[in-house]
């Protein structure tokens, strides 16, 4: 059962691996009867529950579980404040203003601030012996954009003025949050994950000049200090079809598209089969479509993936919260039953 | 001064031809002015306030004008009703929610629905003799996503789920805003407009299979059906870099792309300079930068432009309020005055 770590190594599986991004979540029946009794914080800090979440997606056939947890935890140790709100989505209590703000944080002790994500994991590998366990974290710039502008952004006008006017603090502010996202992937790994995935789900607002300059550094950087953890490494962006042939300088396993581009054109620009694995794309909204077209939609995929070694079925990002449960187990059984890899 | 219209056609300027998308607009202190006097739809529906706006770029240097409107104000006489709520945007009243609200929608007479913005076009010609005057309209897909969805919308949910599942009712709709973007954009150059540009603002939320099965070939029909008006035609769209080569079937002059990719990777993409001309490709938000940091940006993109005949400088979507209108006519001066061709 080690198909989708076959597949992040670009070995030969019996048939192509598939997992959902937010495969636990709203669209589930069993996720909300749990969400009425807790709210999202407490299920994301209570690792018994946290587990619980994480298994969820099982009886759906997928290939891997991907811990439950959220990419802007990190931020409450740094001190930023989360809260959740209902019909809005996150919003950080103290964003970053001022050039003192950035100045005066700090990474922090793993184990002390996101211990209980470690737990989680730990959790998740005590019970789960067959399914491979994807750990993961939100990209710098992911991260450092919730950070200045408070919550979702349209136009990421703070984080872009940042950028643009103080390249300093932009930098500083991209170290710590380097640091720290190293540090919490190399814990997550060592309390057991068996692959990583780094979320940069708002980086395709830049353009590929400042993607260059103000966040490929830094992910080099990152991708580099989890080399030697010996597990699958997972870039996944949104929104960067201009400038994919720029990723083939990071030193990672896996490269997750979105849907906005055909697979195989994606897959050759990052460097092809011979050189790195491909996940993806299918558009979350295929998922609304009756079966027979969500069944050509996924069959484009497939095709255009070739039955070469080296994709993972996926999103091109997370499942929507109204999306009916018995579609993603169709999709499942499509995936796993496909056999038509020539057009 | 048809340096604008030289450039559609790919023939020399003397000097790169810039305007702005959403050039007139509240960044101005002129423009907020006249708002605190009139309502936005006021505006839009008094000729010689639309004038009036249409003209406000003018002292910033800029090669082109572009007609003061909105690309929801054909779904007024469509029957969907439009209001501007304020900090939200455009909502419509009427949503299409039905398949009985489409089968019910029907072209109507221009003169009659939109005489007003007619009139505009007419009023800015008969007082402007220099500057060319661009009109345009919405594509098909991206009206079609507003009155869907009642308004913007974050993954498109409505829209995508009608087009997957009620492919018929897609058609139709698409036929009839096809049929009324086609009859606006012709009545606007019989009114006097120079160049028409299409405004597909929103279809980079497709996946490149869909946006050819469900998109592309309205607007092919749509470009053909301006092909006799002897004006150049301009297509408009974001997040679509994924498939720029697609829109090489367009019958377009001119296409206009976002800063989501090299501009000389996008002309190669789109036909290259030997076939069609480019319009781009500025991030609105390097508008923030300091002068100095704006300057390089703006160097970037001409280089990347190269000094071939056929680039129109402009941003890769609209000026944002907060912008600095000293930024704006930096960037039209440096525009004027480059040579630095060669990197």
């Amino acid at each position: 059962m080690a198909r989708f770590l076959d597949a992040c190594y670009r070995r030969p599986t019996d048939v192509t691996p598939v997992w959902f991004m937010r495969q636990a979540g709203r669209y589930q029946p069993e996720y909300r009867a749990l969400r009425e009794k807790y709210d999202l914080l407490t299920l994301l800090r209570t690792p018994e529950l946290a587990v619980q979440v994480t298994l969820l997606p099982k009886p759906l056939g997928v290939d891997a579980l991907i811990l439950f947890a959220d990419i802007l935890l990190p931020l409450v140790p740094l001190g930023l404040g989360l809260r959740f709100v209902p019909g809005k989505g996150p919003v950080l209590e103290h964003p970053l203003r001022t050039l003192d703000d950035i100045a005066r944080l700090r990474p922090f002790p793993i184990e002390e601030g996101l211990g209980f994500v470690l737990d989680t994991v730990r959790g998740v590998r005590a019970v789960e012996p067959d399914l491979p366990l994807i750990g993961f974290a939100g990209a710098p710039f992911t991260l450092a954009s919730y950070a200045i502008e408070g919550g979702g952004s349209r136009h990421y006008q703070r984080t872009k003025t940042l950028l643009y006017r103080h390249p300093d603090a932009w930098t500083r502010l991209m170290d710590v949050l380097t640091e720290v996202t190293s540090a919490y992937l190399r814990a997550q790994v060592q309390a057991g994950a068996q692959a990583v995935q780094v979320f940069d789900s708002w980086v395709g607002a830049l353009s590929p000049e400042v993607y260059r300059r103000a966040v490929l550094p830094h992910l080099q950087r990152l991708f580099a200090s989890l080399a030697d953890l010996g597990v699958p490494r997972i870039y996944f962006s949104t929104g960067t079809a201009g400038w994919l042939a720029d990723l083939r300088t990071l030193d990672a396993e896996v490269i997750s598209i979105d849907w906005r581009i055909d697979l195989d054109r994606a897959w050759e620009q990052v460097g092809g089969p011979a050189r790195v694995a491909i996940q993806g794309n299918l558009d979350p909204l295929a998922l609304f479509a009756p079966p027979e077209v969500l069944a050509q939609e996924v069959r484009a995929v497939l095709r255009r993936a070739g039955g070469r070694p080296g994709h993972i079925f996926n999103l091109g990002h997370g499942i929507l919260p109204e999306t009916d449960p018995d579609q993603v187990r169709r999709v499942v059984d499509w995936v796993h039953q496909f056999d038509g890899y020539t057009q």
